[in-house]
């Protein structure tokens, strides 16, 4: 189990399970063991060498407490990682040891050994994010005709649909997957450059190694050493803030119209989500405050990342040390709130009924561009505005709706069924539908940045 | 003059202008004229309305203060400036005034005016870009064969060459270059929704006027309003945080091989660069440090924007009226970073006796690496790294160099040949050369993103 | 007029005057007259210089522009002040033109500056901070009785009342006060150092010229310059940031209490505020929209202000040239907000009808807890939650009130009259007045950190 | 052992057991065991009760993992840790389980135990700063006469000394000691407000049922509960921002010094530290390395928290759900920073000789401050400086020191003596000695903020 208490909030368990000790050892080893195969291959190291180092190389079999507390001391986690597996293979054949990480130095492991981690949170992060889009999809369609208020400001404005504000979300959410695609795919580069990023110990074999490595371990080689320029990681960090904040307006959209007073929409309740501990009637919006949390760590920690470039000549004091935690942390909050939105995604209510009467309640005031546009053809601009203005004060409209206000100014002689549809949320819905449809077959189709 | 004092070291002059108040004042009524053209053409208004309103619409001719003053009170730029245009085509042509602003809202004039300025301060930071890009080519060339120290938590390593490390610059501000016009490209959209996103009032005709209009202006229209999705608008954000990052990695290797003691390079010091009031000796590396001071600025600009994504259902309370300060900030510091690095690019001397000097005066204990392949192939791994301990222990070199300190050592028994070659920078560069050609070829041909 | 438009919801006039370039000009030529009379007063330059110096001292009569584009060549603002003062002098008297800046260095001047400029900055946000106190502080005591939904994750909780939500903010925005002025009156301190540190031009008198300095400039002096040591400004920045937060508390408060269907408060409207470009009937937060605007920018421009800080050896490269425009959005945006607060605080109407409709529509089920009690003294905790669970299951429920569904609970046998309290919300307010008191006299007497 | 791999740089042992899962909810349990004697002593729940609940209220005992888990579905670590508390206290005494958590909500529990938390991260972090004061005191007083460079942007400047740059290390370390301290001491303070923050389940029992939880757990009570304003708690985050930059500031300076073309300092490099896998011979600025990594995350860090300042009425949807984390990576990455630079400051040495050699290598240019104010008042300030400048070209000084040049400028007929010490760094400190000394005294002394 990989979820500690105080960050039980922050993350899932597949995610931890990822940065978990286990994990993260045996993505360093797995880097040694592909530098071995690929040295033995190319006959720099023996063959007999690599086996021994591939047997060596079971994370479960170190003690992970102990590596913890000596890369503090040593500034990073190659220097014991490359120690330990040394002495492990010397009880096994003293020669092979020898040959262990051989030409590489300790940010070749470290750094590769994130790549390896990051290449399975992106496989998991993208697995719920499908989750998202496949619900939305259904879900824009239902609703593409349920018409509901605008907000702006938090204050009524001409109707919207639920499945307009619902393609919004899904739309952006899936330009956020596809940075992010992009962002792993261009990221997802091997790092091996030895001391100084020349592989000089390797002669001119290095960039041959190099190949062979990032072949076995299923990354790319971007032809040189990254050591110093962190531009691809930060892009994935980057990609986790954009699309953490897209997942949080979504959340603040679902939050606000779960309000008692608004009642339009409810979050699924299984699974004992959203109860109180101290108030039994409680239907809290657990998951959208989940992924509103993420989206306010994620900002930070992004930062945090890119502060972290400016890294000195051939590796940086304070750099890219401070780099696994921050990138840990991202993945995590970003994967949280991916995992809760697809939840809440998947079971979402909503009230056709409520929204209706929201509409109803604001006595066809939020129709009154329409009646201004309605006025101004027969009184020009200004009357018009100032009899709207007049006709719209609450304490006169006194429990009359816009219409039946509009009905008693006898300069306007508004045609009676004219009148009769200024209140009919459907007939002033503009071009809801066609930006549906766009924002809807804009998330569908070939991904870029895929393979 | 738009450069404020105060913010004199975060900006450039082309770019203060661009955010200056009648270039943005311009922008607003740029969408208002293409507004309204795009509406005469179909129809929508009389064509006579059009004339007036592009006439009165020269941005010199408003009092922008009183423009500023009103859009606190009324928390957008557009209701001031709608109502500001509005009288003086009234002035004009009373009907005229009617057909103002017809069928949009506050923030589609805000949206779009900054998309215009945006595209603006794109053409100039590209060019810069370019700049860095073309200065940088022929000096990776000039220096690949210049050795000098690796470097890495600023202690001696294994040699590289000048010419690979300008290249991993040159590679990775190029990568970001390419990040920021694909994401300049994605964000230059059209914004248009009126009041609640859905063109109500434009009956079904709102998608053909925004496609006019969007060609008019010459941006993208994506198919339907974005106005609470701005991850487009994050992800210029987010990209001139990566390159921001990337340039003030090659101004602190700069900064720090400027170092009296080190004596590497040096800025180009015309037009009164770089003198102190005090000390007429010196030399700043003052580009360097506006860049610095960019990359310290600009992570948490972008943590700034990344926070305010999350904007409530049909308009945000607070986070969009957070954008064009952020953005601007953005967008120049960015653009001061850049601007700087292009005048170092083209201007930087570098010193290949220094860097001689430096290698020598390790005394050889860089090349410790190489000389402990050669032991170990003779005494083992573990002997051979004891006897290098003990050779490079500092009390005991007293001015030999490490080949002296080798020779001493009998049970190597090294050729003698070889161990003349120890100290060779040139015999201990690896894949330099490879990796200088690989990242200089990275940087040319198509550019992505492009159109 | 000193508000552009671009940042024009990002300041305020004051605030925007005080960094404008006349402002931050005059700054500096205060520091050169303050150090020249003091100096003059030592005999350490001649009094006739000080005239001659103190008359070329207005900053009206430079060209800011021109200020503001040698400051980009030369990396501070010091040098073509300088320069500008020196060439200025010499015209009226050639020899006092080498007593300019005797003994100072560029960043001297800078530093002392951009305190003057805070000291300024500092009365202006007290004095709106004082506003809040004042407003909030009867508005509190008014409505002290005024019950109204709690609510927690935006869903209906126990009752409180507007008088205790109120405090909560007053105090809150009260320590945030306290914690600002205690920044400000540790930062407002000269900085003088000279080249390195040492003021070693001007042998051993240098600490009685800082005195001197320090009084005529009404500033601290600490004993020894800061110049590398930036901890107290970036307590300013962080002081601002804390604020902000509390403010933006305050905000979101309000404008979700002023949603259409909460429908509990209302911004004052004044001066064209709130009003909407296309919908004559809307009134938006505005001032709201506005402080949590700046509760977005601010903590982000706090971190840039953070990282500003580790400043190499005895002055930085990127770190202190970063800080002017960072502190003075720091200033406006904190201001801007606490003046949009100050207008809600005076202005701020509730409607206490509205808060006893939205409370009583939870069908008396925030009362749950209390029946919970209830029922627990009768059946033990565990069958009481089944049967209220049960009891407020909406499907049930049919319109009934908590206690109808009660009294329909025949083991329950609840007394009555007891019932008939279960739902008074006066009934329910535990230590709603004691903690109302308490956060209230929190905010009276003398404030800390003042002198 | 409580420190994970991914975080092994980001942490210390002590710390991370602060946030270890047992003590997390051992912090948990002491608030509920708190809570049940406060109420059984005024006699809200039986006598018998607490004892049970203390019993049962045993860390060790529990399920971390499950609570982890269920905590994500909760949305709140408050309710899995009460329904376990319950179920453990049932199956000892089912009547006593009925009287676990009475009054109190899931965040009473969350905070409080927050708060034991830091209180218990204040000490580790106090003794370690106490550590760094400790040992930077004498080490002040021992260098107090070492003259070194001066460096200002990273250029030779007038010489300091030792003694004084580590003098401003460590006044700048004790005020952000001090301002850490009073940040906790206001911090550390009981959160008990019930479901809305009233206590409305203890009638009016509320108040006096906080005070006495607030004796046992030596905690304040601040008079009211703080559920929704935070600004404490941000204190203590921003106090840690404020403190790492100073520890990074000294870090920096470390790390350069330590540079081999300077090599002016060195870590202490006991215990593995400093080593590299690939290069025998380095010592690498390991500890520097850690703090500076921090100065890197925890801006971003503080940004987060003080986003997650904006929390909605009586419980925020998404502010305090993120604070855990953000707060315990605050407190461990300064902690790190703090145990790193007290590790340095216990250990550094420094090379006199070295900074005397680079004081002699700039050859005199250092003093052309001093000697321009010998010129000037022989030949005016203009003819000075032009006499220097040509004085200092680096082509004409040719190996010559400034006074050799100067004795060859015969206008100038400068005295031979004060031409002789114009080189002489001791003679050119000004202040140095009374800024050390006073830098000293303003660390010692009463600390404010301490009870």
């Amino acid at each position: 189990m990989s979820v500690r208490l105080i960050e039980s909030l922050a993350t899932t368990e597949p995610l931890a399970a990822v940065f978990s000790d286990v994990s993260v050892l045996q993505a360093m080893l797995d880097f040694e063991v592909a530098l071995a195969r690929a040295e033995a291959e190319l006959r720099i190291i023996p063959q007999s060498a690599v086996r021994t180092i591939a047997r060596c190389s079971r994370a479960e079999e170190y003690n992970t407490a102990a590596l913890a507390r000596e890369t503090l001391r040593a500034g990073t986690p190659g220097i014991p990682l490359v120690k330990a597996l040394r002495k492990r293979v010397q009880q096994e054949d003293a020669r092979a040891a020898d040959f262990v990480h051989w030409g590489a130095t300790s940010q070749d492991v470290a750094d590769t050994a994130l790549v390896l981690l990051l290449k399975k949170g992106a496989q998991i992060l993208d697995a719920d994010l499908a989750r998202i889009e496949k619900a939305l999809r259904p879900f824009v369609a239902k609703h593409s005709k349920a018409v509901m208020l605008g907000r702006t400001l938090l204050q009524p404005a001409p109707p919207v649909t639920m499945g307009l504000k619902a393609a919004g979300w899904l739309a952006s959410i899936r330009r956020g997957r596809v940075r992010l695609q992009r962002a792993f795919s261009e990221a997802l580069v091997l790092q091996f450059g030895g001391a100084s990023g020349t592989l000089a110990a390797l002669g001119n074999r290095g960039p041959r190694v190099a190949e062979l490595m990032a072949k076995r371990l299923r990354v790319n080689f971007s032809g040189a050493p990254w050591h110093t320029h962190r531009d691809r990681l930060a892009e994935v960090a980057c990609s986790c803030g954009i699309l953490t904040g897209s997942l949080g307006k979504m959340a603040r959209d679902i939050s606000l119209m779960m309000q008692h007073e608004v009642g339009e929409a409810s979050e699924p309740g299984e699974g004992g989500r959203g109860g109180s501990s101290t108030m039994p009637q409680k239907r809290n919006p657990i998951a959208s405050a989940i992924a509103l949390a993420a989206a306010n760590r994620v900002p930070g920690l992004t930062a945090a990342f890119l502060s972290q470039m400016v890294q000195e000549h051939e590796r940086g004091v304070g750099g890219w040390q401070a780099e696994w935690p921050t990138m840990s942390e991202l993945i995590q909050s970003t994967g949280v709130a991916i995992a809760s939105m697809a939840e809440v995604g998947e079971g979402l209510t909503v009230s056709p009924m409520r929204m209706k009467e929201n509409l109803k309640s604001t006595q066809g005031t939020i129709f009154a561009e329409k009646a201004a546009l309605l006025l101004t053809a027969k009184l020009g601009r200004e009357a018009a505005h100032e009899a709207l203005e007049r006709a719209t004060d609450p304490k006169k409209m006194r429990g009359r709706t816009l219409a039946q206000v509009l009905a008693d100014i006898p300069e306007a002689q508004i045609d009676k069924k004219l009148l009769a549809s200024v209140e009919d949320p459907e007939e002033y819905l503009g071009a809801a539908q066609v930006f549906t449809a766009r924002l809807l077959s804009s998330t569908r189709g070939r991904q870029r940045g895929r393979k």
